[in-house]
């Protein structure tokens, strides 16, 4: 351990694990039984609240999965697709080629619409996939796709699949606390997201948002044990309690970070201070002379990708741990065809925060000899 | 959350997650990027303190996993039997009927070998199963089932599944920590156990003990990627990341568990405290009049079931709470054809404790008007 980490955590501008609240960690200095009651009633509480952040209603119900979010995702998939259905997958990034692979594993049939991580899946492309195949009984697609940080319009797509009456599956992991999500209003009939994202609590569990009667139907499809959607529902909807060993502490955090989010403003309030930490990100290392990959109207504000400079004295690996050292950590690149490197916006970070990294990015590219040319916004 | 819980955390009697020291929960109070050097590296010395645990020298590696204890079985089950492969289930018990419900639904072949959860499964009748039966692979067996408390002697069916040259996966969930257990000489290939157990963590993962050579041959058999513990290994190995967010805050609370496992003399001293603490609380009961449900020599320091005492004012939700609203949680049980409570001697607990415990169980079945008959040793 370094000296410098023992008595400051460094600043996490990744996409998460992500800064958190020092309440929200300190909400986990207990241990309480997982079958006793208050934890019982402290899982119902959260379950709850997280169906009002979705404008869920009675409608919709919370299920939280052990594990990151990609259990959610494997569990979603490996759980509510019939024997005899298909998945029709919107891939821009890495975390559609995720899903991908969740279906192939699983021998889910599904075909694929792939376009550009710089460009959001066409809308009359979309229609024409699934109106053209009638064996297709479910949909899905990554709303911010942490690749590139793409906003995928979750709401459109969500039209079209109710208009030809399929099933709806949107990995909300790194968009759900941040964007204002109306479950019903986007058609969505399942939605994943996890713990230490834009709620801003620990790692540990994933958690679905599901439609009631649809998730009523698929008893019996799960393709795991662990995984089971199904019967992880029945089991909080049961006697409160999970199946296996939940993450108790990571709970206990998740809802003193979901008290906070209220407190903050809620969603609309967190998401308005994600934005200025974006805008201010933006604008900063465009003067410093970096480029962004996306264009400004497809870019969210949960984190931005940002091209390798041109300059022969760049060399990722080496601006990294210069960061890291001044107690910034950012985030590597993920794309497949383009050096880059990543910024996060979201986490208990604010625009002090992000004007200590622009600081520090500054004082990095002196000590590397690195001088880049202002880019316009 | 009521007033007592909030000053004061209920003693856990329980098979976990268990009560853990101040100081483990207190190492959570970092936020620690997932994929920055000095998580990485606490990863790295995680591992290899789990492989010194286990004697496993340079023959075994440790594979942590997302998610509760039994997310690690299926990892294991799903992951290292081939397609050809048939596994031999030793069943004596509810964890024992869990492998066999993972082995079913990834439709891995299985024969079983069932017994009352009262008796060890024979060695005569287990060296049958498995010499008739050579498209047996893999055995599987729990060591402590934590169903009755009893102990199955991993050592003895190791040596015959080595006799005939099968791998051996042990589910050591509930013991290891607290049983010496030496890999080798057990002939195990896989031990799954997990970080709330007698490492006396908090819940947030599971880990497996691997022998290198078997491990390296199941590239391929994995049945979900999740839980894939040949790609999770080669992930730990490669960059030293996990493939999908680890549960950070629950490792390094795992990392200071092990500290204080060392500096309390390591799995023998524990040990010795766990069966101070089962013997104190069995001859107390015996006093009160309660009946142990397995005989003595079947029976671990791990958890103790005892019957319901036949008593018409007995019953059981009854004596449960009031046990926990003077602060003490003990555990519902798990059998199939007897009435049980279980009271678990494990996590940071100490002979007073069980003091504290025992005199709440007197004052409680004095409330409720139970008088019982001292039951002998």
């Amino acid at each position: 351990m370094n000296t410098l980490s023992s008595w400051k955590d460094k600043a996490l501008f990744t996409p998460g694990p992500l800064t958190t609240s020092a309440t929200t960690k300190q909400a986990m200095l207990r241990d309480l039984g997982s079958r006793d009651s208050e934890f019982i009633n402290t899982v119902k509480e959260v379950r709850q609240i997280l169906v009002e952040l979705g404008n869920g209603k009675d409608q919709y119900t919370a299920i939280l999965m052990q594990g990151s979010g990609t259990f959610g995702i494997e569990a979603t998939l490996s759980s509510v697709i019939p024997p005899n259905g298909k998945i029709l997958l919107l891939i821009n990034g890495a975390y559609g080629q995720r899903m991908l692979k969740i279906a192939n594993i699983h021998r889910i049939p599904s075909s694929e619409l792939i376009c550009f991580e710089n460009t959001v899946p066409a809308i009359s492309l979309f229609e024409s996939s699934l109106s053209s195949d009638p064996s297709i009984t479910h949909v899905a697609v990554v709303h911010c796709e942490t690749t590139t940080g793409i906003i995928n319009p979750i709401d459109v797509y969500g039209q079209i699949v109710k208009k030809y009456s399929r099933i709806y599956i949107v990995d909300a992991m790194s968009s759900f606390g941040a964007y204002p999500i109306d479950l019903n209003a986007c058609g969505i009939d399942y939605l994943i997201s996890s713990s230490n994202k834009c709620i801003e609590g620990v790692p540990g569990f994933s958690f679905i948002l599901a439609k009631k009667d649809v998730l009523q139907a698929t008893e019996g499809f799960a393709r795991t044990l662990s995984l089971d959607l199904f019967a992880q529902w029945k089991g909080l909807e049961g006697d409160g309690q999970f199946r296996f060993t939940p993450p108790v502490h990571a709970i206990l955090a998740f809802r003193q970070a979901l008290l906070e989010l209220e407190n903050e403003g809620g969603v609309s309030a967190r998401g308005e201070r994600y934005c200025q930490n974006y805008e201010l990100t933006l604008s900063a290392m465009q003067k410093l002379g970096f480029k962004a990959y996306l264009k400004k109207e497809n870019q969210g504000y949960i984190i931005t990708s940002f091209r390798y400079p041109e300059h022969p004295n760049f060399n990722f690996q080496d601006f990294y741990a210069r960061l890291s050292q001044k107690g910034h950590v950012i985030y590597p690149g993920k794309l497949s065809h383009a050096d880059c490197f990543r910024i996060g916006h979201v986490g208990r970070l604010g625009v002090a925060d992000v004007h200590a990294l622009m600081s520090a990015i500054a004082e990095t590219l002196t000590e590397m000899d690195i001088t880049l040319v202002e880019q316009r916004g």
